[in-house]
Parts: structure tokens; C-alpha cells; sequence
């Protein structure tokens, strides 16, 4: 691919007029992304995984991150570790990819032997005064909240990742998604740099020209919307709408499911937006008409309409209904190339074939998954091209894709680009 | 491919010892690559396609240049534009490749609409305030010569293109190639860089140990000769048919069909060099056996010998004869890898199978692109390699590869390289 | 790959731990692979073939070291010549991959013709005043011992490879390998830097754990080991072998068969190890049970039992058996990506299926080799993550590769790296 580059990227977040898209360099130079993986991968909290991913103890599961290859590790006392997954001998990779139930990870190159806490156990050849406390694997930050795993690989971790893990477990906690399993997990590659991901998934204005399923459930004019674009009747029956849901969300709020609007991007380090929406058709979940797809719900909760508990994280977005979650986070593969990861987790109890239907439990967010990435790939084209300008946002339907590049470009500035 | 570059990018055309070939670095670096993309195809005109691409209303096609994606457009009163081919919105491709008989161009992502001058009609949730005139597609210049689309990506376009066109109109004319049709359209890679295959285009030093199709429809010593290396026989025969050459030319410039040598190398802009050559063999075409392959002549004339009417531009070689035109441009891919398209134009009332056979019109441009395809392969396997030192041209059978290779230089330094 | 080099580049050899491994900007940078590709593989001597490679004369193999491709030539004479792969014309590679039994290279582009001394004997249409002798072949340095190639590409080759080629001549003599032939050929990639390569080579740490066909017909202390790790049974089974080997040495000396160690590291442009290492089980070759896998010995020898005699060079390794001699070398090819050759090397007059059998002879080192290649492999993903700290080698089983990558830096920093 030949760029010419359009900005000085030393001075990438001056470049960017407030309400439109980005500079074309900021998504496709090199520079760009080596400085977003700096700060948004390396220096901040992000998600990287589940609790389901390694359910017992001696389970671990490597997820790479740019150059970094991290392992993570349930220990024996059933607590969440992470490690580098380099051995500390001659640096090889101790785990390709997963392993379960182990009480040791032992490096295939000479066998130097760890514990499920790090610590050096064996060292071969090494002679006696070779000190093994002094090569345990190095630990990467780690933390766990409502079944999601976030690690941050700088050692001066944002300190605010407690405010935010303490609201998502307060509103997770009903799901008891720690203990949920993965009915499906799929990872597909988006051919666009990750801020276009993130810059589809904040809109839902091209919800109604592409995703047929998802919209089935979904109030339209939630998106937002220009009042002088909508009828008097559209707009009386929004208004009716927006009645019911507050007293929805009241009546939530009241039996203890947080329910309403946070925001956190301006200021935050860590970015976290979530809300419960009411859920259009049968009411339920994310599902083609709308209807639970799983019997046997999630946590200890009996009540089916628990609407959809939205979650928007830097990497990350989430739906929660009663009956399953669909978790999605993403990682950059290169400045034109992203993968992104969704799981549907259910109640562990919760049998295929019994409780659930595979294909009507994932077929919404398949669909919905494969259209973004189409769309996601056509804007990676066009931004790229050399006639590309930065365009307007829509004050009405692009709002959160605003606030979410103001706190990408605060971000950046915090860190002296 | 590792590269140690020979020479310092930044003083590139100084390093060139006249008379050979260039230095490894002019084939081989990202530095020059991104010169001569940004000389050669951005800031000059350029061969991109032929109006027989997009014949009718409401055509169009897009053609990439590097990272320039350009829409090519019959609009509703049949002229040719061009346009950037990105949404003015979040940037998005427009068309994925080519559309045929549309009214509108609608953005895929959030259905923003422009009509077929780039005007935009619709743009949803923009508000009262938004001024659709300010976001109309930016257009790109482009002009039309002979059935040929040529466009300038820079905002200033060299103003000789005049010239150019004039002469090229004046000479295809009696061709009447704006309504031909394409009766065989190929693309092929080269594994070479872009100059490396004009070199190869503007040489006929190559043909007899290459080109056994090819050659039979060319008179041998056309191509250039070391007076002392031939026989005084074929010298006598050269001389007796270069004197029925030049009555053959008169003739042709009699009866208004344009013969004689151009050379627009030296001091020009826009490059061109064009001259009407007699056909070897059967005296009428490119085919094995240099007889016409198409039974209904181009245009209105009904003469099959009108000899081969040879077209070099910057990025392009053609041949018109009174049967067909088979028509070629290149565009860069990479330092090692260029794209040449290859289109055979003939009568659009001829019928396949009726008035021509497909094999017999196609089989020896065929046959020659891959085998200069090969041989520009070769090259740049040559040049790239460390041992590789410019060589010289010979003063007999390379002096067109000589004066292009001086207008190429001029040209660099007249953009400060 | 996205990379964060975690070194300057600029002062590579004062960044690393002795007796560690190296930082990670040496085994993934490009600057570092470039200036490995410049000192070691450009201006050091290097083992590029086997003169069974091109036993006739007119025989040709063409060898691409990064971006140098040269031609091995078996000239009229029978001597082993070297060029670059090059055309003096317009500079096209000469010939593809080999050739056999021809009297001159033809240029395939304009057909320049060069006889096996170098000399251009034929230039088509270049005028009278042109000096053919001005256009020769360019030479490459090159020298051959023990039936090995070895070229230099810097006009100012290293003067030691005298000493070098002197002693394993001196070695290789009673072998005769230069009228060996190739029993099997193998070429296989490596995924790692062409130092992780050497590197695991170097030690036998990793045998037991990873090569149990290799491990048949080697004695286990003969890898290193820790004093304090073996106990006092093995440490007197192993002293009993040490007088035994001893012994063996001795014999072998007084007959003529050059067996103690030689270290050429430390101060020494060229690097050599040799040694000769008494084999276990039947005592023979590199063989499942230790037995000589070919009937008919290496040149005139008729003892199967002369051991391993075992050679290291900068960029390959050797194992020679009195029935047959199994040669590998390397050629990096990108920095995490590496070119290994072996050839199986037996007496001309051996017969498949009659002489030996083709599996029986090459299935330990095509194992070991395999395995080779997954640790190195394990190694570059390791060292190249963001979590790799260089790690301590152990002082009794990895002293060779500590001796190494001393000389590996000491030649960095006698070029000014």
C-alpha cells in the first residue's frame, strides 16, 4: 500500500477538525499506529479476554497484543494471573496458544519449569549459585470484573480502572457472568484500522441502510435524529416511547438493576459509557424477533426482560440481556487491519439443543458482525484514498462518535502527542 | 526483499551517467517510487481507460493510482468526469469498482446521494444548517483524446495537454475509437518496476531474440542497426524499403491520414511520440500473418492498409491499425511491481465469431505482453541485485530508451528532485 | 509485525549483558538485519555451496545471498569461478537457477554472450568503438576446501580465510568430498532470525528435551552439565568415557586423522570450531542405531569408525562420518526469517538402494533438523514480544554460545557498529 502521508503525525492531534473524521494519516500511517498502540494497548487498560475463557484452575490462554504475548493464567486458588509469555532463559514463547489443567508450564526449549504463580521451580544446568527467584515470569497488571478480563502493560496502571470495574460489577453483578460459559466465540479480521471499528460501533445511523437483522430490535429514532427530518407522527410516537422507557427504567432502577446513563470520556482515563435500553419486538433480546433465545437465564434472575445493558469500553462493546451477553472487544493488527472477537455467554447450566438454539442465539450478531466489517473495509478504502478529506459528523446521530474521538484526541495529548 | 540503497534518494536524477541504464535505486527504493508516483502519476496527465469503459449515461468505473481512487463518469449529457472516489461524509468508497446506468451514486454507509456531476442531493440527520453545496464529490481534471481517458491528479495540470490531444485527435480520428468497442480486455502484473517495462516498451533490440510472433509483422531493421554489423545485402534491402516506406508514407499523408514522426520527449511536459509504420508480411495488422482480424474496418474507412499507427505516452504504448487498436497503459503497484492493461478496440457493430475470430486478433499482443512480462522480470531481478552496475544503452537499437530516460530525468528535476 | 525497537540500533553492541542473551532489537530489527546482512554475510567469507553442486565443467548454480545474486561457475578448466548474476547490458539476471554443461552464458534479454572465464565475447549492435573488455562479468571473491564453497563479496576480503581453508583441508582431506556427490538435498525455512539459528546450534542443552533421534549417537555429559546436577554413578561413567575418548583421539591422531578441538573465535576475522567426537551406540555415523549407513566409505578410507568430525562456521555446521558427511549452512532471508540448506554428501560411486539406503541415511538429521526449526521458531516469537528480557545462559551447557556472540560482537564492533 503506498500512503503519502497527509499530516505531520508529530503533531497528529492538531490536525483534526473538532466534528469531523480524522486526517487520513491518523488511519493509515504507520506512526499513527505504533503511537495509538502506545497509548490505547499498552498504557491503558483494555479487555483482553473472560473469566470463562479459563474456567478451572491450571487453564491459561495466550492473547498477543501488537508484539506483546501475554499469558493468562487461573491459578490454584482460582484467582486471575497474567505473565509475559516469554521464559526467562533464552526468551521463548512458553505457550502457542492454550493449555488446560496444568500445575506447571514448562518452556519446551530447555525446560525451565514455573508454577501457575510464576515462580521458577527448575532450572536445569544452571549451576548453585544461580538464583531463581530472580527469573519468576514477569507479571502484567490484571484485573476482573463482571466475567471480563483487562490488563494494562505498563507498569503505572490508570488508577481509575477501580471506578470502573466497581460500576460494571454493580451492573454485571445480576448475570453472574464470571460463572457464564461461551456458547460461541468467533474472531473475524476487519480490514480497517480499529478506530473505524470503534467509530461504527458509537453510530447506529447506518444501522437502518445495513444491519436488517439487528434493527428488528431496536427503537429507531433511539439512534437520534434530526426533528426536522421526522413527521409529526414519528415524533409523537418517539415522544410515547421515550414515556414508557423512563418508567421502564424507574421501575429497573427501583428492584436494583442499574439502569441508567454514564458517560465516561472527557477527563477519564479509562473509558467507559453504559445504559439500559429498552428492547423493541418481543422485548427480550437481541434475537430475530426479539424473544429470549436462551430458557435458562443468566445468574439467578427469572425476570426475561431485563431490556439490554449496553456497555462501550476503548476496545470494547456489550450487550447484556437476561437470557445471554454478546461480549465483543477488538485488538489492532495493523494501522489497515483489526481483529475483533465476540462471544455469546450463557448460564454454564444452560444446555445446546435444550435450553438454547445455536443458530437463533448467534444469528443476529453474525450478521450484524459481518456487515460492519464490510462497512468498516469500504471506509478504510475511501479514507485512505488520496481524495480523501475529513467529512461532518451529524450533530444528531454521530454525537457519541464526537465524544468518543474527543477523549481518543485528549488521550493522545495526555501522552505528549 | 532487503535493498541497501546505492544512491542518496535526494539527489537521485545526478546520479545517472548518461547513456545507461539508471542507477539500482531508481528501480528498487520506496524513496523513489514515491517520486515518480507523485511526478509521473499525480502531479502529470495520465492514460487511465478509454471511453469505450463507460459508454453509455450513468457508467461508471473506478481506476486506483497508487492511493488516488478515481471514478470515472458518462454523465447525463454523455461527457466524461472524473471524481475523487470517496464520500465526502466518513470518507467511504463510493463504488467498489464499476456500476453501469445509474442516476444516482448513493453511499453505501449512510446513503449521503450525489448526482452523476457530484453534486450532493441527500444527506439524512445533517441538520437545517448544513450546506449540501460545500459537499459536493471533488472532482479530478480529465480530458478525452482519440477514445482515451487521460486525467491529472494535481490541481495545477500541465497545460501542454492541448497539444497532445490535438495531435492525437488529428491522427485517430479516421479510427473513430470514442465509439469503438473493447473486444478483449486483459490486465497482467509485471515483477518489475514501472520504468523498467517502459524501457522495455520503447527498445525493439529485444524483439527478434523474444518476440518470434511479433517479429513477423515487423521490418527487421526498423529497429535500429550498427551499420558495420549487417551485410551489404541486407543493407541494400533496407534501403530499397525504406524507399518504399517513405512513398508509402506520402501516400497516406495525401489522402489525410497523418503519418509522420512526432517526438515530444525534450523539454515537454507531456510526452508523446507517434508515427505510422508500415506492416511486414501481409501489410495490414498485428495478427501471425499481417492480415486484418477484423472483417468491418474502425470508423468510416474501408482501406485494411493504413500500416500501424505507433503511439508512446508517459504511461502507455498503443497501436492503431485499420482493423483494430490494441491499446496498453501501465500503472505502478510497487517499487518491483506495475499493472498493464491491455485492450483490443475494434468496430462496436463487429461481431465476434462473424467478423472476427477472438484468438486470431488477440494471439500476438498476447503472446508479446508476457513474454516482455518475462524479460522485465529478468531485469528487475538484475538490477535489484547487489552486483548489479547501470550498463550502456547501444547508440543504435536504444536511443528511444536513451531519450526517454533524458525526458525522465528533466522532468524529475523540474519538480526539485 | 509491529515492533517497538527497545534499542538504539546505533549502539547495538553496547547494549547487551554478557553471558545473556541478546536485547530484542538484534534478533527483530531491520537495521540490525541489515547490518548483520553488511558485516557478516557481505563483508565476511561465507559457505555458499559444495563444489558437488557443480561437479562438470560448464556446470552453473546460481546462490542469492539478501540482494546479491551470484553465479558458481565450473570453469573449462575445472575451476571454480565466481560472478555477479548480472548482465553488463541493461543489467538482467543471467541465468535463473542453474544451468549444466554449457560453454557460454547468453543474456536472454538482448542476447550478450559471456564465455565461463567472465570475458563478454559477443555485444550486438554497440558500435565499433565499444570495448568489450570494459563489460566483463563482475568477480566475486571466492574459495573452496573440504569440497565448500566460500565467496566474499567486499572487494577487501578478510585475509585469515588462508588459515581457515589450510585447516579443514588439513581435516577434510581423507573425506575427498570435493568429488562427493549429493545424496539428498533439503532447503528449509526457519522462522527466527538467522542468530537464534546459530545460537541452537551451539549448544545440545535442548537435545535431550527435543531430539531423541540425535541423542542415540551422542554421550549425554558430552553436551556440558553442572557438576552438582549428575550423580556420582553418572560422573564416574562419564570420567571412564572421557579417558576412553581420549584415547580414541590419540589413535586417530597418530593415523593421521586430524581429531583435536580448534576454537577460532576470539580475534579472529573468520570463525572456526572443529573437533572430532567419538559417536555413541555402534559408533559409526548420525544413524537411529549409530551404524554407518553407507557401504561405500567416503575416498579411500576403509574404517567406518572415525567419529564426527564436527565444524562450525559463522554461518553453517558440519558433521563428517567416515561413510558420509551431512553439510548445512544458512542465509537469512528477512530479519525473523532464515534459509536453511543440508546436503547428505557420499562417495560418487555409491548407489542408492545398492550403497545405502536413502531414509536409513538421512532420517536423523531430517528430524533433527525439523525440530531445530520449531524451537527457533518458539524462540523468535518469544524474544520478539514486548515482555522478553534477555536471560542468562548457563556457564556449563551454553559456554559455545556465549563464545559466539562474543565474537558475533567483537566483528560488530570492529566495524564500527
Amino acid at each position: 500500500m503506498t500512503i503519502f502521508s497527509q499530516v505531520n503525525a508529530s503533531k497528529l492531534s492538531d490536525t483534526v477538525t473538532p466534528g469531523h473524521t480524522l486526517p487520513a494519516a491518523l488511519y493509515i500511517s504507520d506512526e499513527a499506529f505504533q503511537i495509538d498502540m502506545d497509548v490505547f494497548f499498552f498504557k491503558s487498560w483494555i479487555l483482553v479476554g473472560f473469566e470463562a475463557d479459563i474456567p478451572e484452575e491450571g487453564d491459561a490462554r495466550v492473547v498477543d497484543i501488537g508484539n506483546a504475548s501475554v499469558l493468562l493464567v487461573r491459578d490454584d486458588d482460582e484467582n486471575v494471573r497474567a505473565f509475559h509469555n516469554s521464559c526467562r532463559h533464552r526468551g521463548s514463547r512458553l505457550v502457542e496458544d492454550r493449555v488446560e489443567g496444568i500445575s506447571r508450564f514448562v518452556c519446551p526449549y530447555h525446560q525451565w519449569t514455573y508454577d501457575l504463580e510464576g515462580n521458577l521451580v527448575h532450572a536445569p544446568h544452571m549451576g548453585q549459585t544461580f538464583d531463581k527467584t530472580c527469573h519468576s515470569l514477569r507479571p502484567v497488571n490484571v484485573r476482573t470484573a463482571g466475567g471480563m478480563i483487562f490488563i494494562c502493560l505498563a507498569e503505572d496502571a490508570p488508577a481509575d480502572i477501580d471506578e470502573v470495574l466497581a460500576e460494571l460489577e454493580t451492573r454485571l453483578a445480576p448475570f453472574d457472568l464470571s460463572n457464564a460459559k461461551i456458547a460461541f466465540d468467533q474472531t473475524i479480521t476487519e480490514e480497517g484500522n480499529w478506530k473505524l471499528s470503534v467509530d461504527n460501533n458509537r453510530e447506529c445511523y447506518h444501522c437502518e441502510g445495513s444491519h436488517p437483522e439487528l434493527i428488528n430490535t431496536f427503537v429507531g429514532l433511539d439512534i437520534g435524529f434530526d426533528p426536522e427530518d421526522v413527521s409529526a407522527e414519528e415524533l409523537r410516537d418517539y415522544e410515547r416511547h421515550c414515556i414508557d422507557a423512563a418508567a421502564q427504567v424507574a421501575e429497573w432502577e427501583a428492584r436494583g438493576y442499574v439502569s441508567h446513563a454514564i458517560e465516561r470520556y472527557d477527563g477519564h482515563e479509562t473509558l467507559l459509557r453504559t445504559q439500559r435500553f429498552v428492547i423493541s419486538g418481543a422485548g427480550e433480546s437481541h434475537t430475530l424477533d426479539g424473544a429470549a433465545a436462551v430458557r435458562k437465564l443468566l445468574g439467578e434472575n427469572t425476570d426475561p426482560k431485563l431490556g439490554d445493558l449496553h456497555i462501550h469500553l476503548s476496545n470494547a462493546w456489550h450487550h447484556a440481556f437476561a437470557d445471554h451477553a454478546v461480549f465483543s472487544y477488538l485488538v489492532p493488527v495493523s494501522p489497515t487491519r483489526t481483529a475483533l472477537r465476540t462471544v455469546w455467554l450463557v448460564n454454564k447450566d444452560a444446555v445446546e439443543g435444550v435450553d438454547y438454539d445455536l443458530e437463533k442465539l448467534t444469528e443476529v450478531w453474525i450478521a450484524t458482525n459481518q456487515q460492519d466489517a464490510d462497512l468498516v473495509a469500504l471506509a478504510q478504502k475511501g479514507v485512505q484514498s488520496f481524495g480523501y478529506r475529513p467529512g461532518p459528523l451529524s450533530p444528531f446521530t454521530e454525537r457519541t462518535v464526537a465524544v468518543n474521538q474527543e477523549w481518543y484526541l485528549e488521550r493522545l495529548r495526555a501522552h505528549g502527542y
